[in-house]
């Protein structure tokens, strides 16, 4: 099955200099990919414009399905990413009034004013949505252009989540009805380069993607975390491909005095 | 001062699918920021040929002067890098014989033979040098092109990190001495809107670069991590800037009511 792909962006200085380990991005991953998805690639850039026109060009000239992009959103200076998706489009780059009155309505709570660093909050590309942010001020964009779907939102995470959360519905129906499944085997004794011509003789006959992570030592003291997974349309042949995978994964490596120390859900 | 400029590539399904976080990069970006480079952008791609192919090319055609990929460098059949990167290069793909060596060596302590899939991680672009990995068996792989340096390690951390401290002297001489400083200031009661033009004026009169992280809620109640970021090729310049856009910028926040509620070193 030929799944829609999508492309993560991650926008942030902190991301390039270590500050931060982008957890925004296995969590959009996962979730994606239970969505029906195929993350094709992700890129992280810095807060430069140059670099974030880039990254959008590069995923919507590379076919992507749909882009999401995250970090970049808030009132300061270095918070480029709106302005930069217009540029990236070749859009005006406008005041949107729903996202106005978002923003007014949340600093009116406070008796704020509506300063020119808060109105920078509330432009967008012209033809955007905004998404509503229940965690923080700044609010989500979403952007039709051509095929594709462009998500942008603030790289906070509780902010991040909220928002997506918000339009997951409209990604699960853009994307065809998927059931994932996946499952670890852990497995003692069998160095990773003994388990390679299994894990392929298995991939050949199941229609399942299997993935070895060494952990301990290759060679004195080998533990090899197997993870095999499916997707279909149908639950049950995802179940059963997953199923029959590791049970002839269990009798070969078996054969090879490998020592299975047991199978979880994947998660 | 211009920074030489790396690229990290990162190799693998899992971090496209949400099931690694990619604690790699964030230590990567963080020894290469200090060793003196500019981290100019990450590239997280698939176990796939055309895909890592994609990476190295753009990495290169956008004039990296380091470029870095970890994952994809065991002995099963998604273990591509190598083999992708000798296309990339266009060059051929061979065994090398220093790299043969320090494998058969490793399986030797074991009693184990030399098969196709340990040889397979002798294998690399034809003018490549191995680096010894001693926390594992697949060895790293060095190579020139043009002006440009490439270095290919394991996703496994432990050995990515033996991996990389073995050339890390050899990347501090190819970028220019530089002391770097960065402190962390939190701030409470101003919010990030607020605290916005703030950061614009203290950036506009000393050498520095500031980044705001919100926590807390931006409205009611706003607690923001103050980033300030100061390199030089002399230790007490980047030390006097950053002290001194410290005082600014407790002094201006303190006009807007906000409450300082430490500094502290941002490692």
């Amino acid at each position: 099955m030929k799944l829609p792909e999508a492309w993560i962006i991650s926008v942030g200085n902190e991301l390039l200099n270590g500050r931060i380990v982008n957890t925004n991005l296995s969590w959009l991953a996962r979730k994606l990919t239970i969505d029906g998805y195929l993350v094709r690639s992700a890129l992280t850039v810095r807060d430069e414009c140059d670099d974030i026109v880039w990254a959008f060009r590069t995923a919507l000239d590379e076919g992507a399905s749909l882009v999401i992009s995250t970090g970049g959103l808030g009132p300061t200076f270095d918070d480029k990413t709106s302005e930069c998706l217009s540029k990236a489009l070749g859009r005006k780059h406008v005041v949107n009034d729903e996202a106005l009155g978002m923003v007014r309505e949340k600093y009116r709570e406070r008796n704020m004013p509506l300063t020119e660093y808060r109105i920078k909050m509330a432009m967008m590309p012209e033809g955007a949505k905004p998404v509503p942010n229940n965690a923080g001020t700044a609010t989500g964009i979403l952007v039709e252009e051509g095929m594709s779907l462009i998500l942008v939102m603030p790289g906070v995470p509780g902010e991040m989540k909220d928002i997506f959360e918000r339009i997951e519905p409209l990604l699960r129906k853009r994307a065809p009805p998927l059931h994932y499944m996946s499952k670890d085997l852990l497995v003692g004794g069998v160095p990773e380069s003994a388990a390679a011509p299994i894990i392929e003789k298995v991939m050949k006959k199941f229609p399942v993607y299997i993935k070895s992570h060494p952990s301990g030592h290759e060679i004195r003291k080998p533990i090899l975390k197997i993870n095999i997974t499916a997707s279909s349309s149908n639950r049950e042949e995802a179940e059963k491909s997953v199923r029959e995978a590791l049970k002839m994964l269990k009798n070969m490596l078996a054969e090879q005095d490998g020592v299975i120390e047991g199978v979880e859900d994947a998660g």
